[in-house]
């Protein structure tokens, strides 16, 4: 098993290809656009542990993907989630100051233009996607298109968001808190891992556990998330915190306790590692993973 | 020469199959977010004029394409259309109140289930155009993606909403008034005739001529638009009019008075009809539809 050295490199190698890729892939233009590109820039560029293309490109790589490949298909991923969280925290969503301890997007620069910068990382993701430098096979890139579009859309995380946005009004039980995260969070991090098996044209047989592993690690990190709400430290976290409390809504912690919701937690992490006992130790850097999505601290 | 009955037959069975294809690709979840499939379909179903799908279909089926694909392609085109609409009436976007003579969908729903309904159009179009049930040919499935992407994102739609969003504060010229509307307009109608290419499988070089009429067809609908905005009746455009002169936006009409912007326009229409040269009465569809471009009074 991997200690955290081997982990945090390669997070940090992670984040240096996901910023150079954006980098290359969105030069700023010389007319009018240039404050759009700016703030698209500003939202993929810098920020963010990114686990997502982390996971992608971990599952790629272990089955044979060509890597400058996976970490296109990473980029697409991470595209999603930060226009996610660009239009999550627009005023009339969850109005929200900071964001990886930065302004956000619309502070930043203004809501149109959060509006847009969003907008467009979500065609950058199909763009990137659809070319044939992410695979030559273009069965595959229809595949990446179709498994992040489902992902991504109102049988996803933006379903998963509106029934957020309407989490104040009802008190939700844990069974459909569970539904909620599933597509909200739980939708994009499958989806990640799932594109990463795409990518590396893993047979459909061999798909199940990654899915199950993918399943887990998403509810155990959804739990992790709410319990750092209730427990982080903001400045550390470089957001607002402690947010759902105050707006009524039910989490995992308001409804199994502290406690009860860190053993779950841990124990979706030992599962989720449990579904990777076909690989060797060329697998230690998901079963890290794994363990990180509950022990992270932001 | 095709008179209006075909055409506005041609416009009616489109509207029919537009809204049927929406109806059936969107059925209302058993959930909270029934709220946002609620909205998805007014943005979707039973408003516009559908002139984009009608270009895809048109083309498409010219070409030997089966109608039923090319309807979806159609709606995928029409998807991000809507979705367009949804965010630019946004209170931090145009602000408007009025669409296809009903609320806009802020104003009927809200402003968060807005932001989330376009998302999910937006999401929505590459789930239409990635599965199989569009093209059985993977090839044809990334390249219909391709081009909707980018002329969704940055270098497309979104970019030239933003070059007109930063139009209030400096007076562009003609060059740049016709640059900003080529992406606002012209990308979207022109990925409508370049995908009903793609899916009927045209190759390359018979598509310069069809790439031809959707850009002089393009300018014409903005000029047209352009002129709409000056003369036209609000009740039968079912939305606000005489918003560029207020905001002190250079427009067509504005930098080149009324009569040369009609010449203009029904000159650029001509040149489009000139590109169908090669075709007989099989293309009088799209010779009508480019007429149809500069007469609607809506």
């Amino acid at each position: 098993m991997l200690g955290n050295g081997p982990l945090e490199a390669a997070l940090a190698r992670i984040q240096r290809e996901v910023d150079a890729a954006f980098e290359s892939i969105l030069p700023v233009p010389d007319d009018t656009r240039a404050q759009l590109v700016e703030a698209m820039r500003y939202a993929a560029i810098g920020g963010g542990k990114r686990v997502r293309p982390l996971l992608t490109v971990s599952v790629a790589t272990l089955h044979g993907a060509d890597r400058s490949a996976a970490v296109r298909v990473g980029c697409a991923v991470e595209a999603i989630h930060a226009y996610s969280l660009v239009h999550d925290d627009l005023p009339c969503m969850d109005d929200d100051d900071l964001r990886h301890g930065k302004p956000t997007v619309h502070k930043a620069f203004d809501e149109a233009t959060a509006v847009l910068a969003g907008d467009s990382l979500h065609a950058l993701a199909f763009e990137i996607l659809s070319a044939p430098e992410t695979s030559g096979d273009p069965f595959v890139r229809a595949e990446l298109v179709a498994t992040l579009a489902v992902a991504s859309g109102w049988g996803g995380m933006a379903g998963g968001q509106m029934m957020d946005m309407a989490a104040g009004s009802q008190r939700y039980d844990l069974h459909t808190i569970t539904r909620l995260q599933q597509l909200k969070t739980g939708a994009l991090l499958s989806a990640a891992v799932e594109m990463g098996a795409v990518l590396a044209r893993v047979p459909e047989e061999g798909r199940g556990h990654l899915r199950a592993y993918a399943r887990d690690i998403g509810l155990a990190f959804q739990i992790a998330d709410d319990l750092l709400d209730v427990e982080g430290d903001e400045a550390l976290a470089g957001k607002a915190l402690r947010k759902d409390d105050a707006a009524g809504k039910a989490t995992f912690v308001s409804l199994m306790g502290r406690n009860d919701a860190r053993r779950q937690a841990r124990a979706l992490v030992e599962q989720a590692i449990g579904h990777l006992g076909s690989y060797g130790t060329e697998a230690d850097l998901l079963r890290a993973l794994a363990r990180y999505v509950v022990e992270r601290n932001t």
